[in-house]
């Protein structure tokens, strides 16, 4: 936990908030900080900055934000779209995109999605924000993506994707890795791009129709490299390469 | 699993092998391959190519291997040396560091790297191997990762890292990974090297005797991104980020 990152359910006035579970047991323990100590905190979809521990027992920690002074460390420009996968990598899928600034992440329907995943309790908002905001709190990040499920692929595609792209400032450049294709990212992404869409597929790859429609849609496909990489692990190497492209 | 990787403890001739464990599960429930199919194989620091099942049952497969024609997937170039993670974290590290084509694994003592980890039995070959073969197994990869275990920080730096370098043929690129500074990878490294060496630090930081002393052995440093990343995580960003820039 590199931040820690508070809540509005956390709040109690205006500027003072309450924590009473893992992560008082964090500033306790790890921080080893005491009344009147300074923290670093970040507020959820807000600012960062130092907090002052007004009190602290071991059962409650109270601390005053009154000068959150610097921004959202990140304003993600990466929308990312995934194949719905298991349940435990969908745990790891969420963890990493709020850990390396995703903005949204919807999750789909594909060929080789199991039809049961989209029953599962860790698509509600209650069970997923846990991973996300562990997430921020690694990445030293504060802006929660959002997270939208969509049950139907062929919709998602044409419909829904192109009435949220209609509702931006700026179109997305479309990306779709494939490790069918030795073409690179940096022939597709110029590290300029103020917005990109992102496609990553289901353990077992897209089946030719979906590829074929995502072309069709402008998405450009690139490889990662050589390796197959599992899905979470494909999330964390896209986002890498892109760090390294991007002129901020 | 991407690839059956078999090993020589599964040998029952020059070129016939038998499996009994989750590997013919895969084969028999995942592939529903039967006697007389091929399947694609790896062997162990070897070759790849297609495999035919001469018998099939619910207790075991034999397959020969007479036609592995193609050569090792990659050629391993990058050595990477690991501050010694907690056990959990370290599986993860075996089965990205085999998925991604690591060379050597170097895991090292260093300040806050906790003294347990070194009597963990995660370090005994018999027990980290499983993680290294499934990563190869993800990765369609064959080349086995070399794992050392050094349970000091600076002998490792001035002794051994020399008498290692000093046994290859061209001298490593050094690279350290370092939030601190804005330089990106391009910076300091140009995609040719033929080898490279780098040293991921463990949670919470290196302390600064060991950037400086590794600062003066001509370690760059450079930074993966913005976010703070888990260790697990910095091994994908950075291996990804070498793909990306990588001449092959």
């Amino acid at each position: 936990m590199n931040l820690i990152i508070l809540a509005d359910s956390d709040r109690t006035g205006d500027n003072t908030f309450r924590l009473v579970d893992h992560r008082a047991d964090h500033i306790r323990s790890v921080l080893n900080a005491s009344e009147n100590d300074t923290i670093q905190i970040g507020l959820v979809n807000g600012p960062v900055g130092l907090a002052r521990i007004t009190h602290l027992t071991d059962t409650e920690i109270l601390v005053a934000c009154d000068n959150l002074t610097d921004p959202p460390p990140i304003t993600p420009t990466v929308d990312l779209i995934c194949a719905l996968p298991r349940p435990q990598t969908l745990k790891k899928v969420l963890f990493t995109a709020a850990m390396m600034g995703i903005r949204q992440l919807h999750l789909i329907r594909a060929n080789r999605v199991e039809k049961s995943y989209f029953h599962s309790p860790l698509l509600e908002s209650t069970h997923y924000t846990p991973f996300l905001l562990e997430g921020l709190a690694q990445g030293k990040l504060t802006r929660l993506p959002a997270v939208c499920v969509h049950d139907r692929f062929k919709p998602f595609f044409e419909d829904t994707l192109p009435s949220l792209d209609q509702s931006e400032s700026t179109p997305a450049l479309r990306l779709l890795p494939d490790s069918d294709t030795p073409r690179k990212l940096p022939a597709v992404y110029r590290g300029t791009e103020p917005r990109l869409t992102i496609a990553i597929g289901p353990e077992g790859g897209w089946v030719p129709f979906e590829i074929d429609l995502m072309a069709s849609l402008t998405f450009e496909r690139f490889t990662l490299g050589r390796p197959i990489l599992r899905v979470e692990h494909a999330v964390t190497a896209i986002l890498a390469q892109i760090e390294l492209l991007c002129d901020t």
